[in-house]
């Protein structure tokens, strides 16, 4: 495939074809789904009211949804309300499910997700991944998502989908890692290595956090640009509820936006880069401590017993933040700023100098910056629900399959 | 209005409604006007293979068409082709027509073109708008309107829409200028002081500078990032074919992208923003010249003529473009960068340094660098078009007017 689903059909299936009755069905199909999956449960009138189709229209949609085993009925509504009682819908806890994995610099995680969005089974490992060439690691991956699997599949789900967060720069054919510095992996086809047993999707980790935000938060702005770091620092930049990739797919790279441009030299050829100043490894150097283990949790557990080296480190850090990201709300406008993956966790001590940094900068009230509770945990979650989003968005194109 | 008509109509007219037969029809009339206006002419057969309709469908939405003067038959297309000749297609040069000003900080411009994109009438005056208020800029600007609508009309053209090009920032209201520092105009209502005859939409002229290339050039990528200089220095960012416009309307602040973070205060706010050492005051300054005039030109003509101060003043304005452009470029990841605007006339002294600025810090194949051909035009150009635009993306819409 060529971009990875949700993309494909972010605006919506066959877009660029001519309108036939049968891309309304499956456009109206789709509506039916993300009405019902908005609420949690809906009778077939609140859907027709809320899409703005006849009952009728609707129900047509609903059986064949119910048929096809996406939605279910839940019976009849609970009395008191006004009218005739009718039997409430709900999307399925059986049938395609969300199957997410992540290679992370540190750890391998693989989970399985509902249609509803719940988690129903997960398997984490710990263990450096840095120096390991892709065949082992993804072998080992491989055997989590076949335990994984069988797990779901003994609870009704199965996989619609495989979507892989990892920790550097992705191809647009959505399976091609073009390098991932910190685990010295360049050109690796995952596509080639993964089991061909579901279609693929391979994204950044910084995007799948930052889709992850988008989708989960109730009360996330459409655009917003999602500040991400593992070892490295990403940005996902959500612009009108979609995913701004770029022309290669490489959209995002705020690590590497100068922030003093005679400073250090950089490993992507530059001089004084916001991962010079703000990066894990540099705050390590700048706090006098050595790298490798927990190093957010050795970097917050330091801060809060009062360290001084690591507070003036992550202060420094935070202002290196604050003039990287000054050029980029320049740039994108965007609603609101959020610390996301592992940078969640050092928050209390980046964020004043950065808003300060900000503040001093930036004319008109202050971009408000906001910490992502889903925290590390967000690119596991964005990678499974996008193959959820994806059954999601065309209904259709699963019905006959599982 | 609550967006550009351009914008609220670039993924189609009724996007979040239900799919009903009516927005079918009105989406299919689109499919047809882009696809005669994309080729200048086309037979019926033609039009159908195009858009993957059958002949009847579409003879039914081009009688529609030519009933309401938006396509015109030229008679039986140029013997020596296969099979029994069809009557050609064009879009009508008569009809609805793109009405489009600019406020310029030097001059004021307006021009009409047809629904073939030529230009059918213009006027243009020059005499600097720094320290006038809005009110006698606008009532001349009007008296200009008048004018070139009055001439427009005479050929049987009437316009669809006045869209009005500004340098300064523009709410999203897509009428309101919130400020536009060299005019210093601010929270200005152009709405208010414009005749009412047309449909109104005010945007900033780099935004319409990007869509002029986007729309006009006929091999320009789908993303890129178009540089514009009138005094300050602004940026549209094109991706996907459509204007990233931030959530205040005021994406493409490239020339208060920090590049030495404690240089010299910009009027934002900030400290050694690009526009401290690439906006026009900045390169007159550091080349030892006054303000006022024609100060592109002028710098232009020094520098052809080898003034050492001048050439060096633009070789380091290229050098702190290539910074800012850096942290854009990791950003974006634009397939392209233009240059536009008036800028488009200094650049063989900005490129070099530039271009061997950005290859000193991206990693990869360089991004190109290309200029463009409108140059100062493509303002005026862009706006214009954006009205023809929004009749060939929803010609219904239209139809019944005029």
């Amino acid at each position: 495939m060529t971009a990875p689903l949700h993309e494909a059909r972010a605006t919506g299936p066959g877009r660029a074809l001519p309108d036939t009755q049968q891309g309304m069905r499956r456009r109206n199909l789709a509506r039916v789904m993300h009405a019902v999956s908005a609420e949690g449960s809906l009778s077939r009138a609140a859907v027709a009211s809320r899409i703005g189709l006849t009952r009728a229209a609707v129900s047509t949609l609903v059986d064949e949804l119910i048929r096809t085993g996406l939605l279910e009925e839940l019976g009849p509504e609970r009395p008191g309300r006004v009218g005739r009682p009718g039997s409430a819908l709900a999307v399925s806890g059986r049938g395609p499910a969300g199957l997410g994995a992540e290679i992370g610099v540190d750890h391998l995680a693989v989970c399985v997700i509902d249609l509803r969005g719940e988690v129903r089974a997960r398997i984490e490992r710990h263990g450096t991944n840095r120096g390991r060439s892709p065949e082992p690691v993804v072998e080992e991956l491989t055997g989590m998502v076949r335990q994984v699997v069988a797990e779901a599949e003994r609870e009704g789900l199965w996989p619609a989908g495989l979507a892989v967060a990892v920790p550097g720069l992705v191809a647009r054919d959505a399976r091609t890692i073009v390098r991932a510095p910190n685990l010295d992996w360049h050109d690796t086809d995952l596509g080639a290595l993964l089991p061909n047993d579901f279609p693929l999707t391979v994204d950044n980790e910084a995007n799948f956090g930052g889709l992850a935000e988008l989708w989960l938060r109730p009360d996330t702005p459409r655009d917003f640009l999602h500040v991400s770091a593992e070892i490295g620092i990403g940005a996902a930049l959500v612009v009108d509820g979609s995913l701004l990739r770029g022309t290669r797919g490489f959209a995002g790279e705020l690590g590497h936006v100068p922030v003093h441009p005679d400073g250090p030299p950089c490993v992507c050829g530059g001089r004084g880069c916001l991962e010079q100043y703000a990066g894990e490894e540099a705050v390590l150097r700048a706090a006098g401590l050595e790298p490798g283990g927990d190093r957010v949790g050795l970097l917050a557990g330091l801060a809060t017993d009062g360290d001084p080296n690591v507070r003036r480190a992550l202060r420094e850090a935070g202002t290196a933040f604050g003039i990287a990201l000054t050029g980029a709300l320049n740039l994108l406008d965007p609603e609101e700023v959020v610390l996301g993956g592992a940078l969640s966790g050092l928050a209390p001590w980046l964020l004043p100098s950065l808003e300060s940094e900000l503040a001093r900068r930036t004319a008109g009230p202050p971009r408000p910056v906001s910490v992502s509770r889903l925290g590390p945990e967000g690119p596991l979650l964005g990678a499974a629900h996008s193959v959820v989003r994806a059954v999601l968005d065309d209904p259709a194109a699963v019905a006959g399959r599982g």
